[in-house]
């Protein structure tokens, strides 16, 4: 096998996506003319960009143990990105962000809509409500592109533990992201089990046993915890660092949004650790809070970073990086897509995207 | 075969779901503490009454064809409500609805539970960040009971298609039930169709297809069809008038919560063809106005009847009724099966529950 181009590899699950979002559109608008908002909205939010590190991290399960490339194999494993476009949808809804990827997210987009069209009731409650089924759809939509990818019988069988286990940790994890914030707790080891829930298992590890469930190579799945669970911790570490100090015009997102979010990160975990009782109470005060001003933002940026948490955290980056990139030494794995993972670890960590 | 004790299947439907359930809440608490009462909601919510339509159509149609009775194939028809699950706990955020089944919603329970708990940030926002997760999860909790169910390789493959059909009408139709709500149109057609796809697809005929792709008869498709789709709107018929006329302590809903929530439904349609211009003012004002007094529920349920829509409903219930019955006459359909179809639309159109 030659090496493994990742840029052309998510090209290639873009164009998948791409492909089965267009047919279903066209489905939708069938049912009715009234439906074509819907399928337009989650047509330009599945196909607006995105990183695909699940769909990628399956397939390169799928190619460790050497098998050769399979265009319906890299269908199925795209399924998981309409998991996350569904937890991404859901996700703004619970959280009240505004924006996802410099647009408005999808229920601000339908408040929009309702209010523009001067509709009767209140714009925000159908913009949730539109949010709410856009989600469900693109969760259900997952499992049609699954099942439609051509995979064998015995393949899709093979993957349904997987698959129903990834997204069962998703929903408990994102459910503990919730909770968190409203316990608003400062301990440093809830705070990496909402990492580990959230990233380490539903973004890494479990994409990558998807594969390898679909490769029919269970032997791989340890190897692939070794490797994904540190690296996933790592991620989600980046994350909350972009979620404080991330530009706008890369995440997408407003600067220091995690902030009024009042999101419950290993990051404030070990700020909290560092400051004086005053200083916490001041941290306390403005978590969650969605008025903040932006030069309160900058104070709080200015706090979390010289207390040495941020420090710390690139500290914590490197070495969970270098746990997962240890792992990738099993011979049994396929040298090149060693190297693949290699690099992707390197992208997750070091992504400012 | 003996003839259907429908209340027997009902019985053994119940125990399916709590077996199931029992065993995903045990995992859930095993990923952490904090998930229990996400455990305890759900269990409670699936196992605390429903009328099961959906999995008893679903097994009805696999037994139409003369198969024999098989505890596996009933487990799959049992996945259904777990999806039924999941569209009531998110319609009940979409709608803001305090109640189901006499008992507080779901996102009304945790909304309790971070003010009891005296936890931080916004009660409602919690509650409806909850209830947005746990009906994901049980979307997704759906997809397991199926593909665990215990039924061949070549079963799960066959259901596929019709299980996903029946979901993407689910959402579809859900979408149109609140943008005929927001567009406040009188339509009697429209009405109709967001009754077809909320009610007469994916509540019966999609589970009858999907017993019937079970029994790989596709032959039976259109027979259930001819039953499925009017027995569908008689079924939503006799809902919308269950929900401005329904006694509380039977609906498990208050009285006269369609017009707070302002649902567009063909029985308030009918009734504002027949009014004047003045009390269609007076009705279009109050429909969806949550604040609405007891009284205002009681005059707009005399101007609803007095008009003549409850009587031109009735008629429409008894005809679609009749329609759908008369697709009974297929000799391809077991007579048994055949008879059981028929008790099941009497229970459909004439619910008190």
């Amino acid at each position: 096998m030659s090496s493994i181009d990742l840029s052309l590899l998510r090209q290639d699950v873009n164009a998948a996506l791409a492909a089965f979002t267009g047919e279903r559109s066209k489905h939708l608008g069938e049912i009715g003319d009234e439906l074509t908002p819907v399928a337009y909205a989650l047509d330009e939010f599945v196909n607006d960009g995105g990183k695909r590190f699940r769909p990628i991290f399956a397939y390169l399960g799928y190619l460790a143990g050497g098998n050769a490339h399979r265009p319906e194999i890299l269908r199925a494993c795209t399924a998981l990105e309409l998991v996350h476009v569904c937890a991404l949808i859901h996700d703004d809804v619970m959280d009240g962000s505004d924006t996802r990827r410099n647009k408005p997210s999808i229920h601000r987009r339908f408040q929009e809509m309702h209010s523009t069209q001067k509709l009767k009731g209140d714009s925000e409650k159908f913009g949730h409500a539109a949010a709410i089924l856009l989600g469900d759809l693109a969760l259900v939509w997952s499992d049609r592109m699954l099942y439609e990818s051509g995979i064998s019988q015995q393949e899709l069988i093979d993957c349904q533990r997987v698959f129903s286990d990834m997204r069962d940790e998703l929903m408990a994890g994102q459910y503990l992201d919730v909770l968190e914030g409203a316990l608003a707790t400062a301990s440093v080891e809830r705070s990496f089990k909402v990492a580990r829930y959230k990233s380490g298992k539903y973004s890494i590890e479990r994409p990558l046993h998807f594969g390898a469930a679909l490769a029919g190579r269970s032997d791989l799945f340890k190897t692939f915890s070794n490797y994904g669970l540190p690296l996933g911790e790592a991620f989600q570490l980046r994350d909350d660092l972009l979620g404080v100090f991330g530009d706008p015009t890369i995440t997408g997102k407003p600067s220091g949004d995690d902030l009024r979010e009042g999101k419950r990160t290993v990051l404030i975990a070990l700020t909290m650790e560092q400051l004086t009782v005053n200083q916490q109470q001041t941290l306390e005060q403005a978590l969650g809070d969605p008025t903040i001003s932006e030069q309160q933002i900058d104070e709080l940026q200015r706090l979390i970073r010289d207390c040495g948490a941020v420090d710390r955290v690139e500290k914590l980056i490197t070495e969970l990086g270098a746990q997962a990139i240890s792992a990738l030494q099993d011979p049994k794995l396929d040298t090149k897509i060693a190297t693949a993972l290699e690099q992707m670890a390197i992208i997750a960590t070091q992504r400012s995207l």
